[in-house]
């Protein structure tokens, strides 16, 4: 089969790769309908992750199944099911409690590399959720978004806490920001700020339902938070980055009691305690735990009430992967969707 | 009147100071009953945070109201009082939703000192709580500790979210240590796992609900918590020291989804952010918001349900406060109360 491969920091290449097979009794196989670069592949990209050795790139990913293992219960061949970029059994005490990409079984998926024609998903019967039928070419890429950014950007306004009477801010204007603005809408909150210097994404927040735009970062973006709060700072900050500068703008921006929730992989993050201490807000984030959100999400789609996959404005073969991850690293596209 | 002052780090003395008055009309004086000293007095007594000029100590009390401002409505003279060591207005939005320790027109006890005989309490009518009566003898113990240790373990039981079913831990055997375990047992919990190396601590904790009493600290502490958690973690974690050392053990101690209450002023803390992500616990803490649990442990403690005056196992009268500093500093005495 063909797949993604990094060799080196901006080295991204399109080769022959083994066909994956049944390892153990609860994986399935499945072939890849539509899959994508994610913000967070840009870190290796960037030489901020090291690459130590050429890598099978990609956890994103919506397929039919074609093959599962004898123990697989609930997944059969034939469904076009989503997954997400942590394989959970869906049975465990962590998993019970909604966190599902901290499961004691868990399997990252981006080992597996799912930006490739086929791709081997542990745990299937924990991790899959098959659509209700195969789903019309439309949605395809709105499925594959709840793969990762949609249920990211859920868990981020989910762990703020954003809902009904409740000013929501969100830091950052990735897909993962962009659709943390889709989640607060629907998770009903009063007021969304998306912080964003970005026409185009600015116009796609306001499509989710921001109601203003920030374009101050840093100290004067605080300010400006606090300047449409009363002073207070928004209920419900929703982080994602993953900087230093990205989290003290969020943190800053929350009022006393209020909600933070972090979504960018922190590198080279240190949080002030004492700074912490007295901000009384409430930090919580790290791996979504995509799979809790998964049945809902599919249903918002399947109903066609949400559209997160605007946030795709770079469709391309995977043979032109590449391309897929300059553009993203130039800024040039949101997001890219690969097909196959 | 006389009150204790602080030169320099283990410099205490007590002194005459001039007797307080009405400065806002919002303001009450009131006649000390008792006072304490509080671990974060330790702070500046053993140097660890500066002592640049005399300064009046004490931000813990119960007593009698004297006199209040023409602006009091709900609080008379004679009538017996408990208040926290933040004055707060109790109507802002940010004590509306509970945060009165960040009130937006804030005062800080500790800057009047109430280690006196008399003490000026700003916002009198948000701050203060009174008694349905003037308590009996035996009560003021209680009644000072709801002032502030009480009230402090209590804000990190609820935000470790504390309650049925869970199992909590408590890093820290000081009072708020101590009084977090008691918290932990009036909401509920199933298991309440008290870190202490101190028998006569652990005595009390056990006392006070402690079903299991770990000795070891840092990354053996952690990984006794977890072999008593089927390797997750505790559900809850309350963190009562404030170093570096106590809240990585708090936060390591906690399960996935988990929550950390953390109470300790964090002191040269700095928190790895790609940890603290990966962890996926809950971190909420901050100077206790004591004023929103007060009708609350009041009604508690004058039905005698709990008794966390247990924590003073020193008394001493006003005179001698400074062997009140000497004991606790010298981990003789748990927390030192001074009568007046």
């Amino acid at each position: 089969m063909r797949g993604v491969v990094m060799h080196a920091p901006g080295d991204v290449r399109v080769e022959d790769r083994d066909d994956p097979t049944i390892i153990a009794p609860t994986d399935a196989i499945i072939r890849v309908s539509a899959t994508c670069i994610c913000g967070s592949d840009l870190w290796p990209y960037r030489g901020i992750e090291h690459v130590h050795e050429p890598a099978a790139m990609g956890h994103e990913y919506v397929g039919i199944v074609e093959e599962v293992g004898s123990e697989v219960q609930n997944i059969t061949p034939g469904q076009f099911v989503v997954g997400s970029f942590f394989a959970s059994d869906n049975t465990c005490e962590i998993c019970q409690a909604g966190y599902h990409s901290s499961c004691i079984h868990r399997v990252g998926v981006g080992s597996i590399g799912t930006q490739a024609q086929l791709a081997r998903i542990p745990l299937a019967d924990g991790t899959l959720v098959a659509t209700p039928e195969l789903p019309p070419a439309d949605l395809i890429p709105t499925l594959l978004a709840a793969s990762d950014v949609l249920g990211t950007g859920w868990f981020g306004a989910v762990a703020a806490e954003a809902g009904p009477g409740k000013t929501v801010a969100v830091v950052g204007d990735g897909a993962v920001g962009l659709l943390a603005v889709l989640a607060a809408k629907q998770l009903g909150a009063q007021r969304i700020i998306a912080m964003s210097r970005h026409e185009p994404r600015q116009k796609l927040a306001r499509e989710y339902g921001a109601t203003d735009i920030v374009e101050e970062r840093g100290d004067a973006g605080v300010a400006k938070i606090k300047e449409l709060t009363g002073g207070l700072g928004a209920h419900s900050v929703i982080e994602a980055v993953g900087t230093q500068e990205s989290m003290m703008q969020a943190i800053r921006s929350t009022r006393p009691g209020g909600h933070v929730g972090y979504l960018g992989v922190a590198h080279n993050v240190q949080l002030p305690g004492e700074e912490l201490f007295f901000s009384h807000v409430h930090l919580h984030g790290g791996p979504a735990p995509v799979r809790r959100f998964l049945p809902e999400l599919i249903d918002l789609i399947w109903r066609r009430k949400i559209n997160p996959g605007k946030v795709f404005d770079l469709t391309l073969p995977l043979e032109q992967a590449a391309e897929g991850y300059k553009a993203m690293d130039e800024r040039r596209a949101i997001k890219t969707l690969l097909t196959l």
